[in-house]
C-alpha cells in the first residue's frame, strides 16, 4: 500500500538478490555463511515455519512459507522468541485494514543471528539481534537521514508484516510468527548479551512505542507521568517512566493489576470504573501516554494533565477512530498528539538502556500451539503482562 | 450549572445588589448617575430591550424584561452594536445542552457606559466599552488572578448569558442582544474612541478566540499560518495573523468568498471541495486554527501542519464532539488542542492592537427585525463576515 516504485535502485537489489533456488540453508547455517566465505549462496530463498492468520477470523494456523534469499545488506535471524502485540490482532482481523492471507504476524522479534550478507557490517553470525514494527523505507529522505525511518517521506515505512514487498516470494512482508527472519541490517537492532532474548523482544515494540513519546517529553525527576491502560505497552511505559525519575500514576480498568503495577515502580495505581475516579486527578499530571488499543472514553483521561501539558495515545483503535470532546480541549488546554513506534537510532538507544538498566518486560512463554488462547486472554486484559512465544516451537 | 456556592461573598455582594424596584433609569442616565453622585439610585432593576430565544427552535421574537440594578462595582452600558456568533445559535438551539427560556443571546456587546458604580475606576460615563462571551468569575483563584478568569477554577466563568445567575432577575445572565447591559467592571473592555463600535463588538468574541492561540505560538515573521473556516472568526484570524507579518493560508469550502479573502490579506486562498485539495498543503503549515464549529472531517487538514507544530479548534461543533483519526496523528506527530475566548488582560490588549493597527472586522449592520434571517445566512455560510445587530432597533 504505502510501497511506491520511487526508489528504482532498491526494487532493483531487491529483485537482483531474491532469485528463488533450493537450499539447505538452515542445516547448519554458521558454516555455510561463515564471516570469511560470507557473499557465497546467498541466492537460496529461506524457508520458515510459521503462524499464520488466514482470513478476518484470526485463527492462526501453522503455515510453512518462505523468504527471500539473504542479501547483500541483508541478515537472517534464528528467531528465539517472538512477543505478541495487540496491533498482530487488529491487523490480522482487518480492523486497520484489508489484508492480504496468509499473514504471518509478530514485530517483537529477537534471536541469534545466523548468517549475513557480503556488505554487513553491524553484525555478525552468533550475535543477538531483533527486528521491531518495521524493515525498509527508502534511507533517501530527510525523515530516513534524520533516522526517523517510520516516518518515511517517499515509500513510508515498510511494515514487518502485510506490507506489499516484491523480494518477498509472498509478495508481502511477513512477521516474527516464525522460526527465523531476513532483513536489511539497517532495520535490525542489536540486542546487548546482558538481555535475554525473551525480554528483549516485547522491548521492540511496547518498549520503544512508549519510550519515543515519553523521552520527547523531556521530563523532569519527580514529574507526574500517567500510564493508561497497563497491558504490554503499559506495563513497560510504568518501569520506563519509574526508572527517569518520575512519579508514575498508573491507570487500570483492572482491580487485579495492582498489585503488580505496585511492584513495576508506580506511586499510584486509580482502577477506573468511571469517569469519576478520574475527577481527583484533573489537571495534577505533568504528561499523559495512553495505550488503549480501542476507542474509549478519552476526555476525562485527557483532563487529568495540567494545562499546556501533552496527552499522548499511542494505542491504536479499529480503523484508527477516536472521539474528542472539544469542550474538555478548550478547558483543559491539553495538547493531544499520536505516536508511532521510534527511529532506529533510537529503538537501539532504548534497548541499550533497558539492558543497562535492567527494565525487563514482565513476560509469559507460550508455545505456538497456545497463540490462539493467549489472543483471545490479550483483547480480554489477562495477559500479565507480555505474552512472547517461543520460536522453537513453530 | 458551573455556579457553585463557594464563593459566598461574592453571592452576598450580587444579593444585596439586586433589590428590585421600580425605576427611571433610561430616562436620563448620565444625570442620574452621574460621576459626582454614582453611589446613588443603585438599587434599582434596569429595564431592557432584546430579542430573546422562546425554545430549541430558534426563533428569536423581542422581549422586554429586566437586568440587576447597578451595584457598586458594575457599569451600565448602553449597547449600541451587537454581533451574531455562531455560538449563539448553538446555545439557544440546544447544541451545547440544555438552555432556560426565554434567552436573549449575545456576546460581542459594544455600546456606551451610561452609568457606574460607586466603586468602579476603570470607565466614566460616556467611555466606549464591550462585553464579550463572560460577565464573572470568583476572582480568588489562581486562574482569576492571572487574568486567566475564562479559566476560573472554582465557580467557572460565568458566561454572559445562560448561566445561573441569583442576581439577575430572570435567574440567568441575559446577554447582548438588547438596548443594555450591567456588568461588573472588571469584566467590561474597554474600547478606545479610535474605533467604531461596530467594528469593535465582534472583536470581542471573534477577535479573541483567534487572537489568544495565535499569540501563544509566538509566530515569527513569514511563519506559515492556516486558517480553516473563514466566517466571522476566521476572517478576523487572516487578518489579525496577516497584521502579525504571517503568510497566511486560508481554507474555505465557499468559492464565492476567495477574493474577499484574498483582500483581507491571505496569501493563498483554497476551496476545499475534497481531502484531495489539502494534500499540496501536508506538512507545510507552521501552524493552523479552525474555526468550523460543526463536526468535520478534521484529520486532513491537521496533516497539513508540520510535524510538531500545532492545530488549534476553536469552533465548537454539536455537543462538542469532533472525530479525530490516530493514525493521521501517529504520522502528522501534530499537537492538538483547543481555546477558549482569552483572559480580560488579554481581550483588552486585542482591543488595543486591533484599534491601533485598524483590524477592522467586515461587518453588515442589520435591524433587530432581521436576525432571524441573519441567523439562517450564518448556519447556511452566507455571512460576510459578521452581522452586527444596530440596538438601537431592539
Amino acid at each position: 500500500m504505502k510501497e511506491k516504485n520511487s526508489n528504482p535502485s532498491r526494487r532493483k537489489f531487491i529483485q537482483q538478490t531474491a532469485i528463488a533456488s533450493a537450499g539447505l540453508l538452515l542445516v547448519n547455517p554458521i558454516s555455510i555463511f561463515s564471516q570469511t566465505n560470507k557473499s557465497k549462496k546467498m541466492s537460496t530463498n529461506i524457508k520458515s515455519k510459521g503462524y499464520a492468520g488466514n482470513d478476518e477470523v484470526g485463527k492462526l494456523t501453522a503455515w510453512n512459507f518462505e523468504r527471500r534469499a539473504v542479501g547483500d545488506n541483508d541478515i537472517l535471524i534464528d528467531i528465539k522468541f517472538s512477543g505478541i502485540c495487540h496491533s498482530d490482532i487488529h491487523m490480522v482481523k482487518g480492523h486497520w485494514g484489508k489484508q492480504q492471507y496468509p499473514l504471518v504476524p509478530g514485530h517483537e522479534i529477537a534471536g541469534i543471528v545466523t548468517a549475513v550478507g557480503k556488505n554487513v557490517t553491524k553484525f555478525k553470525v552468533g550475535d543477538q539481534a531483533g527486528v521491531g514494527a518495521m524493515v525498509n523505507s527508502c534511507m533517501q529522505c530527510d525523515s530516513c537521514k534524520s533516522s526517523q525511518e517510520q516516518h518515511c517521506e517517499t515509500t513510508g515505512m515498510v511494515e514487518t508484516y502485510g506490507m506489499p514487498e516484491k523480494s518477498s516470494p509472498t509478495g508481502i512482508t511477513q512477521g516474527g510468527y516464525a522460526n527465523n527472519i531476513v532483513v536489511t541490517e539497517h532495520f535490525a537492532i542489536k540486542i546487548p548479551a546482558t538481555i535475554k532474548l525473551k525480554y528483549a523482544a516485547p522491548l521492540l515494540c511496547a518498549g520503544i512505542t512508549t519510550y519515543s513519546p515519553m523521552m520527547k517529553m523531556k521530563f523532569k525527576k519527580g514529574d507526574k507521568i500517567g500510564v493508561v491502560g497497563i497491558g504490554g505497552l503499559g506495563h513497560i511505559a510504568v518501569k520506563l517512566a519509574v526508572s527517569k525519575g518520575a512519579k508514575v500514576f498508573a491507570f487500570t480498568t483492572s482491580a487485579s493489576k495492582v498489585k503488580d503495577i505496585k511492584c513495576f515502580g508506580a506511586k499510584e495505581v486509580i482502577v477506573v470504573q468511571s469517569a469519576e475516579d478520574l475527577k481527583p486527578y484533573k489537571g495534577k499530571l505533568d504528561y499523559m501516554i495512553s495505550t488503549v488499543p480501542y476507542a474509549y472514553e478519552m476526555s476525562p483521561y485527557i483532563d487529568c494533565v495540567k494545562p499546556y501539558g501533552f496527552f499522548t495515545q499511542v494505542g491504536e483503535p479499529i480503523n484508527g477512530i477516536l472521539e474528542i470532546n472539544n469542550f474538555n480541549m478548550t478547558q483543559n488546554r491539553v495538547n493531544f498528539n499520536g505516536s508511532l513506534i521510534g527511529g532506529i537510532q533510537e529503538t537501539q538507544e532504548m534497548m541499550d538502556y533497558c539492558a543497562k538498566n535492567k527494565i525487563y518486560p514482565q513476560v509469559e512463554v507460550i508455545k505456538a500451539s497456545e497463540i490462539n488462547e493467549a489472543w483471545d486472554k490479550v483483547v480480554n486484559k489477562k495477559a500479565h503482562y507480555r505474552f512472547v512465544i517461543d520460536a522453537t516451537t513453530f
